[in-house]
């Protein structure tokens, strides 16, 4: 069959392929054949190029959540910022330091350019950490050698080792100290590779590397430019060809203009680097810098330990989401809210086959499922390892024409569901027309959507044990919020109150004193108009008992409708127990 | 300094590496080597692949709308459902078919299990097509064998060759149509290489290619279980092992589980394939099918013609988040709306310089900068050869705690900003509280908001050269709609109609006969309220004159906010162009 794509427009002789550029030749490179064995060094730049790249930059206390979050993870190198371009990032690195919140086996890295006043204020910066790495970078390549610096290679490593020197010198400010260095040839990837090599090799001269003292080399594909192989083969190429490789720990970071920058980190790495520096989710310029999430995961299902903790990815998932103000993509890498979801039928059915297979396996051998390999097909890792579970949606083919369910509830109520009760709601819809048939309106899913979230306002109608009465929050300043309420249970009312960070965190202890184990999954919460009339949607997803569904409230005031959602989830995981009991006979 | 990573309680001992449960060994490779030097075949998916795993899966309107879309941009082979398992689908052809929808360059590709039933449906559904390529598949995985199927290699081999023999079987019921086929050997990355091999090279076979009539054989990678150079190896023995070699078309179809579906495509090509299954911006099942329009501008980079138009690529963005109803992300490699904007000084100041240094290269040269090689550091690609444009952020450091401009504007307000228009905004934030100095309250946010884009309702700081006074439309549904407007240009009223597709169109005639060169690049809409006093928000982008900028309108009536939001949107050019005319002192 003739192939008939016909040739375009576009602008070809604008673009120079890379190996007209920059030549990368390896044609003995053994990283082919290699294979991940163990984690490498980690280094999270979230709070420095990921922050950089935001369109609202994080506020010292979104840094602050974020610092928290990448210590818990368990990351030990993390880079706080460019304390000597930004005064934000200055005092964020003095507030680490000064009310000791680095734990004493994580080292802060601070980045700076190669010029004395910002080496003096980075030093400034970091004095008094028990340890830091102080990451100096300049820029190397071709371009930026012609356009922005208007010099030539000698000119560029005099920048190098003059901050080089700089560096030492100030050193000596801050003997409580120990610093460490990192050096980058920015924009690495557009540097002839013979270049990069000399003014590395005359940096490390400078920063006399030993082998208790190493100096982390990090070559930057600032820019990602060609397939992710000829990254490899260059870090082949300077990890050969190096002085002092021993005492040097070679560092990667790439960026993702491609969209191949985590497996230039997987190649890079199997051709001899030690060490990634990345953002969770791939935040960062432009596409991103790589994403950690992917590479610790992708560590995992081969049975590595990532030395990262990602057993609870949707808390990850949600902090992260809260320090950016960026949404994590539906299908970003063993976190998107799509990626344990089959929607196929035939999908369904083998996963389904193999979960069985896999309880069988286990029962034959005596084991728990845990115990035994996983070999589930669609499903390369076990959610539960990631604290997800396996969702399977059997969708609503709405054929109005106008969209699916989402689309109707936010089009014609303001109602914008998080995407994975988006995925439960589509069930219920798909449960109660399965029943009825036919094609469904938008007033249809509206009536399914209130019976199944919210107490009906029609008595006759009305379910759930529990409602919401009335509330009273008072909060001494200490942090603590005492939460008293009013609450129908079934029949009979009674008042209930407890102490929390927050009301939600409240009402959740008296949720649990009704002897419901009860745990916060996640919160999304929206306004549903603006102006003096202003109401607001909360979202809960709630774990109760062994349920995990979701809930929704509806208020003027924010703070009643988080709590109304839990009670709504509460309620509906009462309601599926009684159906479920009721089937059973009991 | 020492890596004081620690070990996790992570279930390590879950999961066996793939070089354990299949054998890939290819010592000999010469893929490494090898640079892409032509666009390979290309064969969206979409409609099938894509289609099959989106909540709510496209309507026949929606169906249609990617079909165009996909025709448009230049694809040639594209899969068009699974007729034999899906009504919709089903009918999807037949209307492609019996409507005579498709060019006769295009070549539709229909899905299939190997089932005579399901193989008769198929044929029943391309009847009448000039041409079709069947794809025949069944899954060859050492698993799906297993817990799936529970046969032997023997039953699986029987199962694709008597798929093979009843396609051509069929085949003769419909003589008038060209049929082709393409065979998948599905879960390929789980199954034995010399097991691919032997059931690839059977149903060869069955198939019988010839030089006129080559056979489609295609190696999902179903799930992504390896480092991508892992792929390519696989598909480099393949192609040096397969029967008929020369009659066959070797065919990718990468998942990006790991997030490497990209490097494995390219890698894969690299390796001797010739063809390049996917999805535009990566949907697909769980983490999405790999991304066309990555691999596709990735070629134009290395100044090779994708042979597919991508030249306006905000449109085709617009268009598939309409068909899919989900968001394209913001790092979407070439496409997301943060990946041609520059937030941080230094990579402002390289850019402003590189682009200064091609207009003087061009006028040295007595060239147009469109005529000369590309080089602008930390762009990798000319945004306007993607429709698109470079923007520098200088952005508002917000200290609220709250989050920033965005964040208030929807807390606060309900308002939902386009991600451009949130860029857009934050810029005119920073313009007026630059002069004034200080943090930023949201109340302040909300009156530069208004004060910016909407027309003041105190008349003392009424501003805007147009105001909308009433509007009246009338549709005789030919598809035409009658526009009447009433318009306040300066100090005088007057009448304007025009007739268009829909309001807009027809309103963006009447903009246009009053002078202005005016084009619609973005159109955003949501509701701002519920129930009876529903509110709405339209956001547009506009080309007016050499002016691209936003539009904002409020109103109780969708259809009148849009309009609206044109007014703004032309409004703010003008004030725009006449502060720069009394800049300049015209």
């Amino acid at each position: 069959m003739k192939n008939t794509q016909k040739p375009t427009s576009a602008p070809v002789h604008k673009y120079r392929p890379f190996h007209e550029q920059i030549r990368v030749d390896l044609p003995d490179r053994t990283w082919p054949s290699k294979r991940i064995e163990a984690a490498p060094r980690w280094c999270a730049v979230d709070l420095r190029d990921g922050n950089q790249a935001l369109i609202d930059p994080m506020s010292p206390e979104r840094k602050r959540v974020m610092f928290d979050l990448l210590v818990k993870m368990g990351y030990k190198e993390i880079e706080v910022g460019f304390p000597s371009a930004s005064q934000t990032d200055f005092d964020f690195v003095r507030q680490l330091i000064d009310d000791d919140l680095i734990p004493d086996d994580v080292t802060i890295q601070v980045l700076t350019q190669a010029r004395e006043h910002l080496i003096a204020r980075t030093y400034e910066a970091i004095a008094g950490a028990k340890q830091a790495i102080v990451h100096l970078y300049n820029s190397t390549s071709v371009l930026q050698r012609e356009v922005v610096f208007r010099t030539d290679e000698q000119g560029i490593v005099d920048i190098a080792l003059e901050g080089a020197r700089l560096c030492k010198k100030y050193e000596a400010t801050i003997p409580e100290t120990q610093v460490f260095y990192e050096y980058s040839p920015e924009s690495y990837t557009g540097t002839e590779l013979e270049f990069a090599l000399r003014i590395c090799n005359e940096v490390l001269e400078v920063l006399e590397p030993t082998p208790e003292r190493k100096v982390i080399l990090n070559l930057p594909a600032t820019v990602e430019m060609a397939t992710p192989n000829v990254y490899a083969d260059s870090i082949e190429w300077m990890s050969r060809h190096l002085n002092h490789r021993e005492n040097v720990i070679l560092s990667l970071h790439p960026h993702n203009d491609r969209g191949t920058a985590v497996a230039a980190a997987e190649l890079g790495y199997m051709a001899g680097a030690d060490r990634i520096e990345g953002c969770l989710f791939g935040n960062g310029e432009r596409t991103g810098n790589v994403d950690l999430v992917a590479l610790g995961v992708n560590l995992l299902t081969q049975g590595i330990d990532p030395q990262i903790d990602f057993s609870d990815i949707d808390q990850v998932k949600r902090t992260v989401e809260y320090c950016n103000q960026l949404p994590v993509p539906e299908r970003s890498p063993w976190a998107g809210d799509l990626v344990f979801t089959a929607f196929s039928g035939s999908h369904q059915d083998a996963i389904k086959k193999g979960f069985e297979a896999m309880e069988a396996r286990a029962s034959a051998e005596g084991k728990t499922i845990d115990e035994i390999e996983w070999a589930v097909p669609y499903l390369p890792i076990d959610p539960k390892d990631l604290g997800r579970s396996y969702e399977a949606v059997i969708r609503v083919n709405s054929q109005s024409g106008k969209g699916g369910v989402a689309y109707l509830l936010k089009a014609d109520h303001a109602i914008d569901l998080p995407r994975k009760l988006q995925i439960e709601f589509s069930g219920v819809v798909q449960a109660r027309t399965d029943a009825e048939g036919g094609e469904v309106s938008s007033a249809q899913i509206w009536d399914i959507f209130t019976d199944e979230y919210l107490p009906s306002t029609n008595d006759d109608q009305r379910w759930g044990r529990f409602e919401l009465l009335s509330t009273r929050s008072s909060s001494d300043m200490s942090g603590d919020v005492h939460l008293d309420v009013s609450l129908r249970d079934g029949d009979s009312t009674h008042p209930a109150s407890a102490v929390g960070n927050g009301p939600v965190a409240a009402f959740l202890e008296i949720v649990r004193s009704q002897g419901f184990d009860v745990t916060l999954y996640d919160y999304v919460e929206h306004a549903l108009s603006s102006g003096g009339d202003a109401q607001a949607a909360a979202y809960v997803e709630l774990q109760v008992d062994d349920q995990r569904l979701w809930g929704v409230g509806i208020d003027g005031d924010i703070s009643t409708a988080s709590l109304k959602a839990i009670v709504s989830g509460v309620n509906r995981a009462i309601r599926t127990r009684q159906a479920a009991g009721a089937l059973a006979g009991v």
